[in-house]
C-alpha cells in the first residue's frame, strides 16, 4: 500500500512534470539505482501509519483492510485438511509449481468468469494458456507495467485511481495521465479528447495502456457504466496506431457487489482478444492473507509476463494456489462470498447512514452511494484541502478518526486534482465505528469550515 | 526458473559484450518495454520442459525440484490446525500483513542466524527491523537488483553461479561479471584482480555487489571456505570508493548438510553491518510450494527495498509467514530439516556411487564431492560440449537422461566459460533413478567422445 506521496499537482499534457520530492526525504545514496532513488522519500502509507501508532484509539477509516469476522478460517482449515489428507496431493501442493500457474484454479477462474459475462470460454475467444496466477492483482498489475513501459511512458487512468497503482507506474519512470470520470466510471470522450490532445503533442507513440478499475473502483467507488464499456475498446483500438494500447481492466470488487446487478466485464467486449488485460484477485472476496490474484491475458502479453515473473519469483506460492482450487472444488467459494456480500452490505449502510446524519447538515458536503465495494468518496466544500499537510487532516486526527486524503488518488498529469476530496474506507471497522468515526470527522469537518 | 538463455561467451573486461540472442527468437512486438524486450527468445527451461513433456519416460536430472516423499504434509497440516483453531490467530492470518513482514517469523529467523553464527543480535549489531520476508529468496534477490541496479551496472558472480540469477541480473540490463571459483569457493585473489582490472578500465563505478552461495552452491556444490569469507567482505569495503559494493550471499542451501559441520555465514565477518546482504528461504529446508524466504539487510537497504516490495505486493502471504512462524513455535522446524538430510544424504551417495560406477571409467570425467546441498557438478572431457545445441544433448535425451548444460551457468563477462560441464540434480529422483540416470548419461557421453 505503499505509494511515494510527491505533492500532487496538475499540468498540461505537453511538457514534463516537474519533480516535486516529498517534504522529508531520506538521505541521497548514490549507489542506488534510478528508480530506487525515485522512492526517496515517505509513503503516504508510512505517514498513516506513523498517526495509527502514535493515537492506537484512532478510528481509521485509511486502511484498507478486510473485515475480519467474516475471514474464511473454517473454509481454509478444510480446505488444507482436504488437502493435507491426500498424501499425493499434499506433497504436489508443497512442491514448486510451474510459472503460470495450477491448471485447476486457472480452469476455475476462467469458467467463473465466462460464466459471469455470459459466454463460453470459446465465444470469448478465451484459453485457460490466458490464465496467469500472481500474488494478489497487484503483482499482475506490476508485471505488465514492467513488459510495457520505459520510462516517459504514459498510462491514462480514470481521475481518481488506485493509489497504489499510480506509485508504481510512476517508480517505473513512467507517467501516470488523468482522464475524467464521472458516477459513471471514466468518461469516453475525456478519454477520446486527451488522446487526441496528446496526439498533436506528439506524445500518442509514449500511451502504453489505459486503467480502468470497472466495478466499485478505488477510491471513488463508481461502476463503469455497461454502455461505456465497448467504447472505451473501440478508443483504444482507434488510437493503436504505434502499438496496441492495452486497456487495463481491475476487477477486484467484482465480486463485492451490495445491490444491483452484474454487468460484463470490459474484457466481453473485446471481440478480437488482443486490447483487454483484466486483472483480479481473491484478496478482497476471499483472503489477503493467502493472496491469490490472475491476469486474464492477450495472447502475445502471455510470454512476456510470463519472463517477467520468472525472473522474479518463476511461480506464485503453489501451496496457496491448491487450497484456493480445493475451495472451489468444495463449492464453498459461493457460500463465501455470499457471506462477505451480507457482512459488508450492512458496513456500506452504516457508512451512508453516517453521512446522511453527520455530514449531509454541512455546506457542501456531498457523496457517490456505491453499490458496491470498500469505499465512500466524499467530496468537501471547495475551500478545504484535505491533504497530509492541509488544516483538515490534523484535526481530523485530533477529533480521533484517519481517513485517505484525496489528492494521493490523483494521477500526475491530465486531470486536475480535486483537494477536496476523501476516501472513507469501510471495509475493517465495525458498524458502530463507522458511525463514530463519520461523527468525529463532521467535527473535525465543521472546525476547519469555520 | 526462467534464464533467458543467450548463448554464452567469454569477453575482457573492457568492452562490452555483443548481444547473441538465443537462436529462436519471438516477434519483435515494439509496444513492449526495453527490459520485455531483453527476455525476446526462448528460456533454457522452457527448452527443458519441452523435452521433458515429449518424452514423459525422461530421468530428469536438471529439474530443481525437491524430494517429494519429504515434503512435510502432517507439520504443515498440524500448524494450519492450530492457527485456525484460535479464530484470532486465524483472522489474523487470513487478513494483509504489513510489507515487512510477520515479526514473530522475522524473529526466529534472526534467533535462527545468531545460533548458527554464534553470537547475539547484540553483538552482531542486528535487528529485527533488518529481517524483511519474501516470496522466496528469489524475491528479495530481485528487490535487491532494482534497488541497485541500472542498466550498465555489473554484478561479480562467482562463475559458474545460480542462474536464475545471471538472468534477472540481464534482465535489468546490468553485467554478470564472472570470479573464478574453486573447490573452496569464489577465489579471493580473483575477485580482486577482478575489482583492479575493472578499476583500470574506468569500470568500478558501475559495480554495485559480489554474489556468492556461501553453501553448497548452485550448480557447482562448492562451499566458500571459512577464511575466505572476510576476506571477501575486506576486498568488497576497499573498492567501496564510489558508493558500498555489496556482497550479496545466498544461503539457500545451509540447512542441507550431509556432512562435516556448519562454517559461520559470510554475514557475520560484517562487523560494521554495511556491506553484507544475506537472502534466504526455506523452499529448500522445508517446501517451495508455501514460498517463503528472506533477507537481512543492512540497515541503509531495508527502506528501499521495502518501497520496491511495497509496489510489488506490499508484503508477501500473510497465511504462509504465520505457518512458518508456527511451524517454528511448535519445535517441528528441526526435527523436519533432520529428516530431509537423512533423505538427501542417501541420494547423494546415490549419485557419487553412480558417478564412481559409471562415470569414473570414462577418461577425463571428473567431480567435486559436496558435503550438502542438491547438485554434483560434473567436468567432462574438454573436447565435449555439454550445450543445448553439442552433440551431447540430444543424445542424453535419448538414452533417457536430462541435464542442465554448464554453459548457462556462467557470467555474461570476465571468467571464461566452460563447455564441457554438467549440473545434476538429485532432489527428486529416487536413488534407483539417479543411478539408471547417470548409467544413461554415461552410455550418451562414450558415445560423443567416440
Amino acid at each position: 500500500m505503499t505509494r511515494t506521496a510527491k505533492l500532487p499537482y496538475a499540468a498540461t499534457l505537453d511538457k514534463s512534470p516537474p519533480q516535486q520530492p516529498f517534504p522529508r526525504p531520506m538521505p541521497h545514496r548514490n549507489g542506488l539505482s534510478t528508480r530506487a532513488r525515485r522512492d526517496d522519500g515517505e509513503t503516504v502509507v508510512s505517514v498513516l501509519m506513523a498517526k495509527t501508532l502514535a493515537q492506537p484509539d484512532l478510528i481509521s477509516l485509511a486502511a484498507g483492510f478486510v473485515d475480519f469476522d467474516s475471514l474464511p478460517a473454517e473454509t481454509t482449515a478444510a480446505a488444507v485438511q482436504s488437502i493435507m489428507s491426500h498424501p499425493c496431493h499434499a506433497s504436489a501442493a508443497l512442491q514448486y509449481g510451474t510459472t503460470i500457474g495450477h491448471p485447476p484454479l486457472r480452469q476455475a477462474i476462467l469458467d467463473r468468469l465466462c460464466q459471469a459475462d455470459g459466454h463460453t470460454a470459446d465465444e470469448a475467444g478465451l484459453s485457460v494458456d490466458q490464465v496467469v496466477i500472481t500474488s494478489g492483482s497487484n503483482q499482475l498489475l506490476h508485471h505488465v507495467g514492467e513488459v510495457l513501459l520505459d520510462p516517459g511512458d504514459i498510462v491514462l487512468c480514470a481521475a481518481p485511481s488506485y493509489f497504489v497503482f499510480l506509485g508504481l507506474i510512476e517508480s517505473l519512470g513512467a507517467t501516470t495521465l488523468g482522464v475524467a470520470s464521472d458516477e459513471h466510471g471514466i468518461v469516453p470522450e475525456s478519454l477520446e479528447s486527451t488522446l487526441e490532445e496528446l496526439d498533436r503533442a506528439g506524445r500518442l507513440a509514449q500511451v502504453k495502456a489505459i486503467y480502468v478499475t470497472s466495478y466499485f473502483d478505488n477510491p471513488a467507488g463508481v461502476t463503469t457504466a455497461a454502455q461505456r464499456r465497448p467504447a472505451l475498446i473501440e478508443i483504444a483500438r482507434r488510437f493503436s496506431r504505434h502499438h496496441t494500447i492495452y486497456v487495463l481492466e481491475d476487477v477486484a470488487y467484482r465480486e463485492l457487489r451490495y445491490h444491483g446487478d452484474d454487468v460484463p466485464s470490459i474484457r466481453s467486449f473485446d471481440a478480437a482478444g488482443d486490447t483487454v488485460i483484466q486483472a483480479g484477485t481473491f484478496s478482497k472476496s476471499f483472503s489477503p492473507g493467502i493472496r491469490v490474484g490472475w491476469g486474464i491475458l492477450p495472447r502475445d502479453l502471455v510470454a512476456p509476463v510470463l519472463a517477467q515473473k520468472g525472473h522474479f519469483d518463476f511461480g506464485s506460492a503453489n501451496f496457496n494456489q491448491t487450497v484456493m482450487a480445493q475451495v472451489f472444488a468444495q463449492g464453498s467459494f459461493d457460500t463465501h462470498v455470499e457471506r462477505l456480500r451480507d457482512c459488508y452490505r450492512k458496513k456500506l449502510q452504516a457508512a451512508l447512514d453516517g453521512a446522511e446524519e453527520f455530514l449531509a447538515p454541512i455546506d457542501g458536503v456531498k457523496w457517490v452511494r456505491p453499490g458496491g465495494g470498500l469505499y465512500v468518496w466524499l467530496t468537501l466544500p471547495e475551500a478545504i484541502d484535505t491533504g497530509l499537510d492541509g488544516p483538515l487532516f490534523d484535526r481530523a486526527v485530533e477529533e480521533g478518526v484517519l481517513y485517505v486524503p484525496g489528492e494521493v488518488c490523483y494521477p500526475r498529469e491530465g486531470a486536475p486534482i480535486a483537494r477536496n476530496r476523501i476516501r472513507l474506507s469501510f471495509g475493517i471497522q465495525s458498524c458502530e465505528s463507522i458511525r463514530q468515526g463519520i461523527e468525529a470527522l463532521a467535527r473535525a469537518i465543521k472546525r476547519t469550515a469555520r
